[in-house]
């Protein structure tokens, strides 16, 4: 059988991953392809304990290399029983953030050492890399704006200030137009349908999807 | 001002740490030394936090590696807001657990490479060292008797079989012959009053205290 694929939505607050992530889901069973859909920080049992210490709270509640070694341990435990299991099942993973934001969050964004961060993730994750990555970018202020009129208690990140969101949208700017093999760069100002159709033309071209 | 000692308390399950950590805190108190106690995992708000997640639950919650992350993690917080700023104060930490614990637990306990836990180890504390540890040794079969009378909840590790706590006293007896300059072993099998007796020497001897 073969192993499925991997594939990350990234970005900043209020993107619109969480709906793009639901219809390609549905693109990809209608092509019958199998799916499961996640999230980080959490997508396990454990892993979701973790992220309520992460995404609750005020903004200087944790160190952030305290944050980067409970994002780390969360996503060892994410990928050890709900990642790795699907991909070796031949079952496609859609994943709502993964490593990349980490290098985004606590290196761009709290001004980690981009090494140790390296050495975590190697430790962590086995060196499991997305076989296809959507990096959605969107104006900072429009994002925060976007999600705020929908969260509930999960509005840590979103809590610090518009300097630190700056960073991560450059950091992720810079991600895309250093990997483009891996990343495509999604403008995340336009409609829904504009931006599900650029997914389903990169699974298309890049993964061999009927779609 | 002189920096503070640090002084940690090690050691398997039920061997009587936390009685001689109480008491040693007196003496240190008694001959106008500034104290604070903690323990690990935990020993600050964010921390302790972490234990919850640690020390509660089924054996199996967590992968190896998973646990390893979160003891780094709460160990990289509780070293920021409770140990460095005491020791930096002048203040001597008790402390009951710390590294050491992680390499035997994790390391011999679960079987995780020594050299993942000692990067781990770098990362998260940036290489501090107690001046003094005790490494309390007790036959497993008693101590987790000795522990299973006392405990609430927090009750996960003593779960582990008796083989996991026969490789922990493997592993601190040869932490105790390794490093004899830091390390003083303790026989637990002993009345309370003859292990402090020890312990005050230690202190007087080691550290020039008059205890």
């Amino acid at each position: 059988m073969a192993r499925g694929r991997f594939i990350t939505l990234e970005g900043g607050e209020g993107a619109g991953k969480s709906t793009q992530l639901r219809l390609l889901a549905e693109a990809l069973r209608g092509a019958g392809v199998p799916v499961v859909t996640t999230r980080e920080p959490g997508g396990s049992p454990g892993a979701e304990e973790i992220r309520a210490l992460l995404v609750t709270g005020k903004p200087g509640r944790w160190q952030p290399l305290t944050e980067a070694l409970l994002l780390n341990a969360a996503r060892h435990q994410h990928i050890a029983e709900t990642v790795e299991p699907a991909l070796a099942a031949g079952t496609w993973v859609l994943c709502d953030r993964y490593a990349d934001s980490t290098f985004a969050y606590q290196g761009a964004g709290h001004g980690l050492d981009p090494g140790v961060l390296r050495t975590l993730h190697a430790i962590a994750t086995g060196g499991l890399t997305p076989d296809l990555t959507f990096v959605f970018d969107i104006d900072p202020a429009v994002g925060l704006t976007r999600a705020a009129s929908r969260r509930g208690t999960e509005d840590r990140y979103e809590q610090m200030d518009l300097a630190f969101h700056g960073r991560l949208r450059d950091a992720y700017l810079a991600l895309a137009r250093s990997e483009p093999a891996r990343c495509l760069l999604v403008d995340s100002s336009r409609s829904v349908e504009a931006i599900q159709s650029d997914l389903r033309a990169a699974l298309r071209d890049r993964l061999g999807l009927p779609l």
